[in-house]
């Protein structure tokens, strides 16, 4: 089948190549219609690892995918063919400890698309486990259902920080996971979120939605910005998306007395957290790892129209012009968030 | 002063009596601007108690209020006089062994306005603690800052029912809790709401939202209707509003496995529980007295315009018109959600 | 293979019975040593049903049982054959939503063993799937072993009681399950606890545990005991094990403001619950559904020293004894707590 | 009044001084009995400082007291004459919004004894709010009355880890508030401690207590340890009651998948976390900072026998002999858990 394929760092093909073909009693074979390009899947294309996942072999990218199921296996009963779905990228072992408990995200022998030596999903056809594919509501495009698994680690981010009816936060960082753990706040309960960032372009992209305000650090303190705000209590909640050591130095003396901050952008290296500060005002801390149960929650709120990410999409590319998309997303022009290439060139429009 | 005085079961008088004028060094002095009628006040006139609280003495009536500091006590800080604001009307005593665990509404030494012995709010000035007397934002209204109050009660049964991004709901009941209920759980992180009555022009009222589905019970089975639109599996969260015993029935029919319960609606006797059924999903059940620590939270999210107040208030009254207005509530209309009463005739509108 | 083996109501052989033999990769055979006589099991012989479960074909009847592993799956890794172990007697669908959540327990495909129509394990020798089998630490004895399941139930209601360290509860019914539950109630951080029955027998085999302390009904009235014990605060946590209508009158007067009610009795019927009184408490309330992922706490807890079953064995019968150890136990002597069956008479004692 | 009085850095002196002897309506005075040496008076004594917190004038050392009541102001209703009792040194504002929310821990305006500017109470006698003054079952001495306040660091770490019934647990350093974790963690609901420390008789301090097990870090790798007494899985709590920056780096390594690592030990400065290695677990982080509300459970577990602070008293000081006191303690001896000084020598012993 022909996928997108990573032969080693830096050397992108499309091309031919062996996949799994065998459908499971408990599978489904999907037919891929878009898949976006993950901040993760230019990373392997420019520097060949993630910390210890190393590409040592031909990999297909690609795990944001939306698609219809074509066939079903023998013991699956809520999915059919026809179905529109979107799917959830790891694959846990169902039985383990972790999974048992409900966190099959941390469950160490999960596998995910696009993870060496695991394929991606940039090919048009691929299997996977119908426990893990989630039919599209009707008012929900492949364009958007392509959407819900970046979304879906701000709604994780949104879930872990336990928002009370209310909140305030802010969101450090207005890169694309910063923008989605900001929609998935606001649409997760916060009255308004502040989003801060040294790019202007990027800010204006977050405050095109109500409720998100953006606080150029490169021209005023968000320190001296919340402290406004509050009257000097603090937000409830912050969410630190920009794994930047700089931005830990204020996050205890932004946030209240009792409040939470919840690390969803992951530093290369330790950085340096003042725990005395978080104790001196008692504040939890969040981690994130990926999601775990909330792909039908990111839908159900996508569909009811309290979260819109159609203004995300940047750009659309053809299959055949994927290699053009990812040395756009390489780039990294601050204006683009998403970019997404459609599969189906011939199937039904996004 | 002047004060809208229930001077015993069934008589109102709007005259004279004399009320508390010394301001405590915590305290605030506030001309009362707006005054909301609330189903509880109307009860006292009409019955003369509500459970073991008995009228045996003249009471001012009236606790949605809202209006301007006129002065401040010698100790207060963030409050001045000009300051619109509106107010928390039970105080607890904060040193009891509940107000330290933060749990002041169920404090046993709480004294609330319009509850006897305490006189209420409908006069053109009252003493009040600072510390719950809250700002209104510059964008909200007298008129909505009324609202504050009986809208805390569903902010209060959102955040009990500690919704995760993108739960659904259903709201049993559209009366004036039911849809307070129905708006802060949405604006609290709920995907959609089901509500349901047998009243048509509630439903109505409901529906005008975005997100509210109306579900009328006289039309179609609830359980059937939630079984459809969940396949099978149920709602996150039941908020019951109704007290209605024939509602109890189903609850646990409805909730999905692991899913919560909120008990908003207080049936005046012990109701029929279906402990068994509830146990058979493990379900959480949670009840709702009063509010705590959420004026400001209610207030920041109308201010953020995620909640919008305004369509409900159903008809304004003079302060001379209170009797008026009180005539009109005992009746009962199906489509009066709020009623409210202007004591500052004179003051600047809404 | 030989199997005690409920014929219809009222009829138990001790016969042959063909039962599964196919061991499938992520399972293991297990030789059955002890097994425990559980009130489901009796009340199957003396009613033929529990509830919806209906006895309409010959069914092996046992539940609490441990053994030792015989012989592995290809899959399993964390067994080996001679270890001891105690078996977990639910098997859900671990692709289920309710699954994938934690909450395997509700999952509504689950099959639990002597529940119709699926066979239980007073025989020789079962399969089981290995995540569902935990090994039993070397101070862990199989008699032990084999309390695991019933303490269990416990661990259930001090889990989801969400117990403060240094908590007061109250435990209404000093059954097998209310001093299971009181046990893992004062394990899991309660400073102390109230257990309150009819039944003085049973109310003596209680109070043999330090920090458990009767209260006869028939005696004195729970309510001033607590109210006397807590100067009118009450308790923070109240567990229901009796199911019984009478016992569901007081619970809100005798927890705390803020404080919670489990209910692990079920009662067969829904019961007269006083709402308004929970909720002048604001108080929470949560049910229980058998058990998920308490298994390894729950010998954690026994090795530990922590909680001691032994006391609670009353007495123990051979496995060609087992038709008088269920006549025994239909007759509810109040000073049996549990009876069980040495299946593997020849193997290593207790 | 007589008091031990830090004049400045490194001069105590046993003398009179002015102090506030004006009781408040919801005050008690009190008769000091026993007060224990904390580390923090010791630093004041030996550095003059602590943190932001500078001596700048003659301060009288000492928080952790119990005594009895001499006299009740004229609102306390709770607390007798005669009543022997102990006390929460730190007095917030309880109309703050911290305080409002049940956070009066972390409200700005506590005031605390032996904290600049304030006075400690190593004094005969000092006046307090009630509210904050907790009378002492009769089965415990003022000895261990003077305990409670340390411990209620250890039970605050344990209330905020939200231990699960049979958890298990690491406690990184084995000093008075490791050991006071280590107790408060198995009290409240762990099933065991494996405590780690450099110096053997702190270890063997802490090990005399059944279920904690100690690990000399100079001698075994404390991740080894875990990883082979968890089969690999990782403990569910960490405790970090070291402060010191080298324990933080194998926090998210002996923490399981999901688990909790509580800070309780304060860096001086920001240290290195790898929040990247806490995310791929998914771990939560708690801080800690004095505690709230946890006074009246510390008393019942103590009470209860749950908890035995005996053995951690080393040595006990006439008030004659309180500068004495203080140079022993500042020797900071490995097997001195915690130092006291009689203040009432006339008064009943223990």
């Amino acid at each position: 089948m022909k996928a997108l394929v990573l032969e080693r760092i830096g050397e992108l093909q499309l091309r031919d190549i062996d996949l799994p073909t065998t459908l499971g009693p408990d599978d489904v074979r999907i037919g891929i219609h878009t898949v976006g390009v993950c901040g993760s899947d230019v990373h392997f294309y420019t520097h060949g690892r993630i910390g210890d996942f190393v590409v040592n072999a031909p990999m297909v990218l690609g795990h944001e995918a939306a698609g219809t199921v074509i066939e079903v296996g023998a013991d699956v009963t809520h999915l059919r063919p026809g179905d529109r779905v979107c799917m959830e990228p790891g694959i846990p072992d169902p039985l383990s400890r972790a999974s048992k408990m409900g966190l099959y995200n941390v469950d160490p022998a999960v596998t995910f698309w696009a993870t060496p030596p695991i394929h991606g999903v940039l090919t048009p056809e691929v299997i996977h486990p119908a426990a893990f594919t989630y039919r599209l509501p009707d008012n929900v495009s492949f364009a958007e259902g392509a959407m819900v698994e970046p979304f879906a680690v701000g709604m994780q981010a949104a879930k872990r920080a336990r928002i009370e009816p209310g909140d305030t936060a802010v969101v450090i960082g207005a890169g694309t996971i910063g923008i989605m753990t900001a929609l998935a706040a606001l649409a997760g309960g916060c009255s308004r979120v502040l989003i801060s960032d040294v790019s202007a372009p990027k800010l204006a992209l977050a405050q095109q939605y109500e409720g998100i305000t953006g606080v150029n650090v490169r021209e005023v303190s968000l320190r001296e910005v919340v402290s406004t705000e509050t009257e000097g209590w603090g937000v409830d909640i912050v969410f630190e998306c920009s794994g930047a050591e700089a931005a830990m130095r204020d996050l205890f003396r932004i946030v209240r007395p009792g409040g939470t901050v919840v690390f969803v952008g992951l530093p290369p290296e330790p950085v340096a957290i003042d725990i005395s500060g978080a104790a001196a005002r008692e504040c939890r801390m969040e981690t994130v790892f990926r999601y775990a149960n909330v792909f039908d929650r990111a839908l159900a709120l996508i569909s009811a129209g309290k979260v819109d990410l159609k203004p995300l999409i940047s750009d659309t590319f053809g299959f055949d012009q994927s290699i053009a998309a990812f040395e756009r997303a390489a780039e990294g022009r601050p204006e683009d968030v998403k970019l997404q290439i459609l599969v189906d060139q011939q199937g039904e429009k996004g």
